[in-house]
């Protein structure tokens, strides 16, 4: 088999390539590692990502990694099924809308989540308010893309679909935990708070191959 | 004209756009902005870019903005003088190169100068202490890089080297400031620390249009 993805169950960058993976049907070893081993770090890991972060994929003798750049990589060598729209002028917006939320939303889920997580969102309440602001305000912004189009970009899934999608259900599951109760507010439920939002989840849930590249010890 | 850009004089963001544009010796009409007139916050702006952020680029009626996305949809509409290189493979490496200086380097590049500029790295010393312990070490990769190639990825300038430059150049311009005397250590003088980082930056601004594109406010 050509294709090998080595990934982390609950990566969000791990499971944007995988549905990617999946949108192309393309074929691929998957080698599922654990963090809490630091199998990441391992010197074969290493050898092939020296940040040793995942997902790292491997196609014939090619190695490539950061989320982005695999998906990059994928379109360019396999056009089927493509990721990032069909001109040059639908690419630019795929490719800007990632950036966009890259640039101004990403960190702001990943202070959220790991705010839940760790506890620590009493502490630094002030931070996580502003967190919470400003993803609330992103997901209007895409709820209002939504109500108008099935897909975050054009009539058919993309690029941006993947990689929004994991971080979404991140903050979610994060939220729907018991002592996250006082920030699920702006959120939750979808259904009432962002319906065009959530019956695209449900839409991408929906995708061909979507049940293998669900984060296992989520189940 | 066809292609019309909008940007801000010392903006690393608009900076790379024009390094791709002049690489694809494309013509395009160019509207400089000035941030202390909030001329990038205009009505007409925020009708292209609702965040009022720069670079913008406009070709004919098709609008795209975030920098990266710029450069993509421009290699992808004028495909002559490549800016992803020749292949997949080389276009995964491009792109991931360009990724993890966004995920790993920018952030730390931006406090840092910032810190300069605002003479705020007394206070906060720690915080920027390692951000620039991480910007160096960042560095030695480059380094490492244009010790083997005279560009940061193949054998020809490509979006990365397009993408790097300019922060690189922020951060040198910040730390040839007399108040940063104190951090400039690490970096200064290039050629001394970092002597394939300085050929490099010779061989970007000897570049064909190169003069077209350095800020004017640093003449």
């Amino acid at each position: 088999m050509a294709i090998q993805l080595w990934w982390g169950s609950g990566s969000p960058y791990s499971w944007r390539v995988m549905l990617a993976l999946e949108h192309k049907r393309l074929d691929y070893e998957s080698h599922l590692l654990q963090f809490s081993k630091q199998e990441h770090q391992s010197p074969q890991m290493l050898a092939m990502n020296p940040r040793g972060r995942l997902p790292v994929l491997k196609d014939g003798e090619y190695v490539v990694f950061e989320s982005l750049a695999i998906l990059y990589y994928l379109d360019l060598k396999y056009p089927e099924h493509p990721l990032f729209g069909r001109t040059p002028e639908e690419a630019g917006v795929i490719m800007r809308v990632i950036n966009e939320f890259q640039a101004y939303t990403e960190a702001d889920l990943g202070r959220i989540t790991q705010a839940i997580y760790t506890g620590s969102f009493v502490r630094d309440s002030e931070n996580i308010t502003n967190a919470i602001h400003l993803a609330a305000r992103e997901a209007r912004t895409i709820e209002l893309r939504l109500s108008k189009l099935d897909w975050i970009v054009g009539d058919a899934p993309s690029a941006a679909d993947f990689v929004l999608y994991p971080w979404i259900m991140l903050l979610l599951r994060a939220l729907n935990r018991p002592e996250a109760h006082e920030l699920s507010g702006r959120f939750l439920p979808t259904a009432a708070n962002y319906p065009a939002l959530d019956r695209w989840l449900l839409r991408v849930a929906a995708l061909p191959g979507y049940e293998r590249t669900y984060p296992p010890h989520w189940r």
